[in-house]
């Protein structure tokens, strides 16, 4: 049995290159290789988890509740698998009631489900930039145009999403929904201020709009931080995501929303038109593993392995990226986010770094519109720190050597390879440390 | 841990007959009671399992592969599973390629996506009459307008297709597609004939169209015979759907589609932006059993199982069910369809059933035009032969003691409860054998 190639990097040359098939096949003949190091898949690291417990657990589900773990349940979900997941959420300090939930498949199918709920075509959702793949795809299936808000070190700027709105009004247009990761963002790497939530939280409310909280890193701080959920600050008004992927296994298919009783009930028939059910047996896996083993263990356990990892790229892109090149400074979750100089396109530059044996998502894949050629998302959660090294190492090498050319051809006056919509140069974007 | 209620009836409480909360909440107080015999639900006998074998499956996935199995995967599942069913498929003589195949959640995500490939609000399917009612979920979430196509006890009646074909063609109209349950409808519980395969056929070539053929119940024919599929018949123009929730747990929620290249190409990348990919742990624990298990062995003694439950429900029928009640003859899968005399309306029947300790679905969910109110659907494969006596026996009396009223009442002039499109006489749709 093998693990058939990286769905992330996939996901990315089919939907935003729109490679051929041919193509693709030949780029992933190489990725798959295991002397590639691949920064590209957000893939947790599944072999930290204790398999011993999880043996003991499957063992206890299949023994003790087999007959049921193989049937056909309920389209929201088990309400055992609910109650724990309310604990879930109170360990972040988020109040939920075991009715307020419905069982997804992962958090995606929670984004589908919603986009399926609230977009009409050509409705507006509005989204930082750059923001999670997975929603664009959810959003664009259903033909949402989506806006971006800008960000820098502290998260999406409150400024830059009240212009937003003031401008879509001004159209006599109005978002669907504000959709936002607020914690440790995919690809980012930042959190939303404990002061912009609260300010966005009140144009969310003056504007009478709904905000999308999609919460998959909220338990992996380094530091075990915790921080203010919408859903804490604008109950009505928000509807949460969650997910088991990134706390327990993403082969468990296992996420959540929460979120108002009208917008559920809804929910739960799409879902129903859409899979009838989750998985018994994966739910009540979860279950089991959240009810009987010490999970908030596991999850400290993951925060160490991806603070070391972290920690490791970090030093290794100020050792070994050219002069030029920034990075955000996560402090949690699974990604570093890179801007280069001028001259760079990154889509262009990911053949060439697969022949180096290195991989990455270039950052036009985190945008609806096209910006992003100059940045590219880098995923220190599977490597080991020895491999990030190794893998930074080569890129590093590859962008100097790029760099060269670049000023050897343009001099000082290399094309901009940003997009339709180059941020100014004194708002940076997301950017933060230098190199 | 318990599985909450019964999710069959509870979708058709919600969807159907749009109870209210409290209603429901109300019906299913009493339904989910132990001493309520149902034949509501379409629920495999997931007790008949061999579950040292799925133990020890399980433990093999976890122990030889747990890091993969707990990752995520590629959105069109894994090869080595795709490899295992193209081998099911081939037990049915249905030839198929591992990349033919993507895997889905059950047959029901499959149907969702291809809806949403296909179907643009207010485009025709043509299905039988009745129908999967999670078919008609997956369509009518997609805006589609279902047009049914009469039955009798050999299937889909040809002639019938043909003039629906016909007059859609004359209002300058064309369906989607044809979609069909062949084997062991449900709810119908009848096969479509092999003479009938062939016509039906040529009816799709000489219309330019496409059939969804979905096969849940093929490998569960009491002796074991395997028909023609529409994919051997017209392999470019069929799509075909299979699931392992009858034929191994539904609980895995494993299905799959096998389409031509272009259809299964755009189907990879809508399930993407549904839920990612299918859980690699279900995946690996369905091609564990597949290779590892005499699966071949568990789907002989479900048919036993089944058949036995089949004959039980039948004979108690011809012992307990009025004069005038007719319904068909099951030589597989799950499912008696049941008609009754004039007068009475099963969605109003089904509050007394449940009082008298039995339920059942009735009739008009399974049309999407309000038909069947004098049509019920049972299922077998769940109650032992002892509850199916007991159920059968209930709702006997329940509707002897109705007919009683109904003949009191209105004397030989009885309301018709068909429903809008009331059949005539000499073409009595599923029906077959009397009482």
């Amino acid at each position: 049995m093998r693990l058939d190639t990286d769905p992330y990097l996939q996901r990315y040359a089919t939907r935003v290159r729109g490679m051929a098939a041919s193509e693709i096949r030949a780029l992933f003949s190489v990725v798959s290789r295991p002397e590639v190091v691949s920064f590209a898949g957000g893939m947790p690291y599944t072999a930290a988890l204790d398999f011993q417990a999880v043996e003991d657990v499957v063992v206890e589900v299949i023994r003790d509740h087999g007959p049921t773990a193989l049937q056909y349940g309920g389209g929201q979900g088990l309400e055992g698998l609910r109650e724990q997941l309310v604990d879930v959420m109170a360990y972040e300090n988020i109040a939920a009631h075991t009715d307020d939930l419905i069982i997804t498949v992962g958090g995606q199918q929670a984004l589908e489900l919603i986009a399926k709920v609230f977009i009409n075509p050509g409705d507006v959702i509005v989204a930082e930039g750059p923001t999670y793949v997975g929603a664009l795809g959810a959003f664009s299936s259903h033909q949402a145009e989506v806006v971006h808000v800008r960000m820098d070190a502290d998260g999406m700027i409150p400024e830059s999403l009240a212009e937003t709105l003031e401008r879509l009004a001004a159209d006599a247009r109005r978002a669907k929904f504000v959709y936002t990761v607020p914690n440790h963002q995919n690809p980012g790497g930042v959190s939303l201020s404990v002061e912009r939530r609260e300010r966005i939280a009140e144009l969310i409310e003056a504007h009478d709009l709904v905000v999308l909280e999609d919460n998959p890193y909220g338990l992996l701080d380094f530091e075990g931080i915790t921080w203010p959920s919408f859903r804490e600050l604008i109950p009505d008004r928000t509807i949460y995501v969650g997910t088991v992927s990134k706390t327990f296994a993403p082969g468990a298919r296992i996420g959540w929303v929460a979120a108002p009783g009208p917008v559920r009930n809804k929910l739960t028939l799409l879902r129903e038109a859409a899979d009838l059910c989750p998985s018994n047996l994966t739910q009540m896996i979860v279950e089991t593993w959240l009810r009987r083993q010490p999970w908030q263990e596991q999850v400290k356990r993951f925060r160490e392995v991806y603070r070391e990892r972290a920690e490791t790229m970090l030093r290794s892109l100020a050792d070994e990226f050219p002069e030029g090149c920034t990075w955000t400074d996560p402090r949690g979750g699974f990604y570093v986010w890179v801007t280069l100089p001028r001259g760079i396109d990154t889509s262009d530059l990911l053949a060439k770094a697969v022949n180096k044996r290195v991989a990455y998502v270039p950052g036009r894949g985190f945008y609806a519109d096209g910006q992003g050629g100059d940045q590219l998302r880098l995923c220190y959660s599977y490597p080991t720190p020895e491999r990030i090294r190794e893998g930074v190492t080569r890129l590093g090498e590859l962008l100097h050597d790029e760099l060269e050319l670049v000023r050897a051809v343009y001099g000082g006056d290399a094309p901009d390879t940003h997009g339709p919509t180059r941020r100014h140069d004194h708002d940076s974007g997301v950017a933060g440390r230098g190199g």
